[in-house]
């Protein structure tokens, strides 16, 4: 089943954006208190994982969720093309040395899942390789949870529509149109084989540690969501300061 | 002559914590609107170094300068005692993987001086290998300011008084304790040590990329300049869109 296509891309009716504003300006405060906690006690790695089509709003997320975070207690990666090194080593070796330590979150702005997406819609390694590297993620996602790291994974989930009109605004905008590139218009024109591997991704890669579908066409509900979500993570630990 | 004790740790008499307040709280805005040009434009690397005497309050300038900063255009290291792998190496080998690329702000809390700090305080280095490394550091600051890196250096100037206040405090608050050593008292007892060592190095390290140094007794006078010095900084580099 396509699971993505049941899922909505926009806010619940009966929510509106005052509400979520409401509400978020409280959240800056709470997730800047709550990581200083983290830091202190110091028995935590938080690895955040965040993954969506193009435009999806990655970037702005993590622009808007952590930016009232002390940078000194959070790390950001960005995963890009894999380099010619990288590619002389196993698809995990890079994402290895960004791995959190205790007390310390991660964000990874895509991750170890662009190595099955890539790989997939430009046909460059046999199938049963990529299938293998479902089967790769899930035991490297179990041992990291085992051995204390606590994952949340953040799916953004934008609608063509939507995608379309951001590449049209990041091609106009002079402010936003630094963040052009051609390939955008290219992966949007793949939207069907993207949403098909994510869908895939998300069956099979969710049973240990489970995705967050996140309802990315309006920013505000989207920003809401995941830092709502991770608030309440952060709040289950019982976070306290050592004596 | 020791130039740090020609320098006040108070802010100036005429400049009251009210003014600093009206003006900091733009400056959070500021920070995080030049921080986006400068990973949108893309061409400039910047390198912020904070250095000071135990309580001196670095934790504290990067925790409340930088908490509303975008995370993933704003890294920071903590250098702390070299491990047994490091030693290994030449003392700016665990350094160069930390560099900032252009677009970025990396903060560096301590740092390569500390190369230079403890083998004095604990006479573990020959006088003239650690003299060798002033040396060092200049070519090493230099080659990189040559090859674009904008560095700033920031030495957290407190009074021996303070550091005796906030040691006290670190023991007794609860939600300080984790933050007390007992390297801190040992510390402690070596002030004039150490303060001659920081004279030496901001002679003899500061002529290609001078230091600021604040005065940092009160903690708002500490976050308004450095906040304030980074701003000029990084409005003098006049930062666009790229187009």
């Amino acid at each position: 089943m396509n699971i993505l296509r049941s899922i909505s891309t926009i806010a619940p009716a009966k929510f509106s954006k005052k509400q979520a504003e409401k509400q978020i300006s409280s959240f800056h405060e709470k997730i800047f208190s709550l990581q200083h906690k983290l830091y202190a006690d110091s028995s935590h790695p938080i690895l955040i994982i965040l993954q969506g089509m193009d435009t999806s709003g990655k970037d702005g997320t993590i622009r808007h969720v952590f930016s009232c975070i002390n940078p000194m207690g959070c790390n950001v990666k960005s995963f890009k093309t894999p380099t010619i090194e990288e590619r002389k080593h196993d698809f995990l070796w890079r994402i290895y040395p960004h791995l959190p330590e205790q007390g310390m979150i991660q964000i990874f702005n895509r991750s170890h899942y662009e190595d099955i997406l890539m790989p997939t819609i430009e046909k460059s390694l046999p199938e049963e390789l990529i299938e293998e590297r479902y089967h790769y993620i899930n035991c490297f996602e179990k041992q990291l949870q085992a051995s204390g790291t606590i994952i949340m994974k953040f799916f953004l989930h934008i609608s063509k529509k939507e995608q379309d009109k951001r590449i049209k605004a990041r091609k106009k905008d002079p402010n936003k149109k630094w963040k052009y590139d051609k390939s955008d218009d290219k992966a949007a024109l793949q939207w069907d084989s993207y949403e098909k591997i994510y869908t895939q991704i998300i069956n099979k890669c969710g049973e240990e540690t489970p995705w967050q579908i996140v309802p990315a066409d309006q920013k505000w509900y989207r920003n809401f969501f995941v830092a709502n979500q991770i608030i309440n993570k952060l709040e289950s630990l019982n976070l306290k300061y050592p004596s």
